[in-house]
């Protein structure tokens, strides 16, 4: 066994029990890749013993997608499975929990036509966006946790035997979701309280803005009018309280789309679709992202940013210290939930309408006019580093430091 | 390799070709066991060759199944995925093709709770009900092909090593599939043909009920009014010509639903839900089976009966030569899209509304009132062999021969 059939016994009990705190009688709608059966099998059997109504994975395969690129017509790209998404919403809708399993294969789209690849990713999100919006408004329980797929492993680790690849990834990823630890429920509980105690201080502060300085980075970031600092644990409208992200270890808010000003400097390759994007440099005007560089891959991202009105403006600010457990292992995963949680990052896109006051009784309209962004991406990308400093500016112009040499300052 | 790759292709492109005849343009929604991702690959692969628009595959996965009975509550079992179906229906509407691939294994749920088996059945085809409305209405091309999955191969073949079951499960696959032949595709449109030329006959023939003799058996079926034969290929209401099963022995219609009269006798075990269902014995009185009784599983078929209204009343009589290919193969396949190829048939439960004079353009009331079924179940059940003779009765009472000694007659 390259992978520890314990551990990953535990990861799918934290999925179930600290992930969405699967409630008796809910469904449950879950994602995965095929190569992940081994743990979907797993959180499904933990799904029912927690009292599931009905577990209902939807698998997608690698090699299916990509006979798609090979053999199918142009226009094959513009389309989506619209009418498996609006299932989906409606599922949520009836408060369906949601997991994803993340582990595809990062690199599965490189080396295609990047048209093609971006004309299926925008018709995918346009589909997905109902569903999705249910999820990132916390209309009901959600979770993402990770499987070391073979092909993901490889990448990670490519002068190991798949073997051994994996072994070291499935570790790592463990490692991280503290299924390691004697008791990993305990584990989360105190974590939980960890991040709580930062995003409290941060709240109670209630910044109008933070300002970055580093190398290559002179950035503003302006906070969304009444937003609310998050982190760990997170209570769903209903009433579940649930931990979106295994791992985690980022506290996070919603800037305002029109007040990000100044430059930045990526600070870890971004993967993005098969593409690796490196040594990303962003200039902001009014909240846009005017002028973006990269030393690889950055026409791509060019485009990716052109999806919509919203691309180029910023949906989230997360804060994470430099010595983070993931940031310490020095692992690059090619892997968003893995390697934002390594690093400072903002993202471009959509925003969580639940970093609001009052979020989860807001209005769209509501949520624009405090400064809320909208689009159909959201795509983190890493600014933090042991270099990075942070102050906190409140409205009057003082300041005072958030962070220092990429760790809380207090 | 136990599964000659060269004819698994060959199946794949008959799906498409001549199941399917999959449209340029048109989406494709397929459901595969997970165990089947091999042909899926296939099947996929030939879809976008052949123009398809997008291919999005549901997979089931056993192993969730079975911790579904070990683990999760009672009230579990009366839920389905209807936000699933309901979405496939959404996808027919908007003129996606279907394609089931068949090869779960068939004493899958042996050894459960027959309780939960039966309400979970329920709930499912209840939930499924609007999807398989616009299927078995022929509002879409549609096609079932089968897949040797070893735990499907371990029980045709029980005293063979797990390769050798699915070398010969494959190879009667192949061969019932015609795709062990130089052109599977010139031999389909031969047999489809040959089909033609029997279904024609009976249409002229314009019979008023057909009437079954043999050993335990002296049966009248009533024919509904302005029934019409079919077999093989067929038009659906989208103008394209499928084969909705691969493969396919049978000529078939519609009985009358308050028309059928008589005692018959089983020929052939039914496997249903992981049951054997063995030496059926059944008795109709206008057109309902009143009296039902097995040598093994009675009560369990006569739950399964009991579903609802239309559950104990025909939707199906189906002609097949004793000599077909299938019959000649011995093999009892435990799955009735092979099983009921290899005899003359009856179905309990929902009528197929294509099999009307006009059948495209008809309500569920006219059908209704010309004598077609209305069920949740469908349910075939094999009554032919070597001694059954067959009259045409036409309405002047007149009778002349369809089938003797389970042969056609002329």
């Amino acid at each position: 066994m390259t992978i520890d059939p314990v551990k990953l016994d535990k990861l799918a009990q934290v999925a179930i029990k600290v992930g969405l705190q699967l409630a008796e009688g809910q469904d449950l709608v879950m994602t995965a890749p095929m190569s992940a059966a081994p743990l979907v099998r797993r959180i499904t059997e933990h799904a029912y013993q927690a009292g599931a109504g009905l577990v209902t994975t939807i698998y997608s395969d690698e090699e299916a997608t990509l006979a798609r690129y090979k053999h199918a017509n142009s226009a094959s790209f513009d389309k989506a499975a619209g009418w498996l998404y609006s299932g989906m919403a409606e599922a949520f809708r009836n408060n369906a929990a949601r997991l994803a399993i993340s582990g595809d294969n990062p690199m599965m789209l490189a080396g295609q036509d990047p048209d093609k690849v971006t004309r299926a990713m925008r018709a995918n999100s346009a589909a997905y966006k109902p569903a999705l919006q249910l999820i990132t408004g916390f209309d009901i329980n959600w979770n993402i946790v990770s499987y070391p797929t073979t092909a993901w492993a490889k990448l990670v680790f490519p002068n190991d035997s798949e073997e051994d690849a994996v072994t070291k990834l499935a570790d790592a990823i463990f490692k991280a979701s503290r299924v390691d630890q004697e008791d990993p429920i305990a584990a989360w509980a105190e974590h939980n309280a960890n991040l709580k105690k930062r995003w409290t201080w941060l709240n109670d502060k209630s910044f109008a803005s933070l300002h970055y300085t580093g190398p290559g980075t002179d950035l503003t970031v302006g906070l969304a009018d009444g937003h609310r600092w998050k982190g760990g644990a997170s209570e769903a409208k209903n009433g579940i309280t649930c931990n979106p992200n295994i791992p985690t270890e980022e506290v996070f808010t919603t800037p305002h789309k029109l007040r990000v000003d100044g430059y930045v400097a990526g600070t870890k390759p971004l993967s993005h679709n098969g593409a690796l994007i490196e040594e990303m440099q962003a200039r902001f005007e009014g909240g846009k992202l005017v002028e973006f560089k990269a030393a690889k891959n950055g026409d791509l991202f060019n485009t990716v940013l052109d999806t919509d009105e919203g691309g180029r403006r910023l949906g989230e600010v997360a804060l994470v210290p430099h010595s983070s457990p993931i940031s310490a292992s020095g692992i690059l995963f090619f892997n968003t939930l893995y390697d934002e949680n390594a690093s400072c990052h903002i993202a471009q896109g959509q925003c969580y309408s639940d970093c609001f006051v009052g979020g989860k009784g807001l209005s769209q309209e509501q949520i624009s006019a405090q400064g809320g962004n909208t689009s159909n991406i959201h795509i983190d990308w890493m600014i933090g580093s042991d270099k990075i400093n942070i102050d906190g500016v409140h409205a009057d112009g003082t300041t005072e430091p958030v962070m220092r040499g990429g760790e809380w300052a207090n």
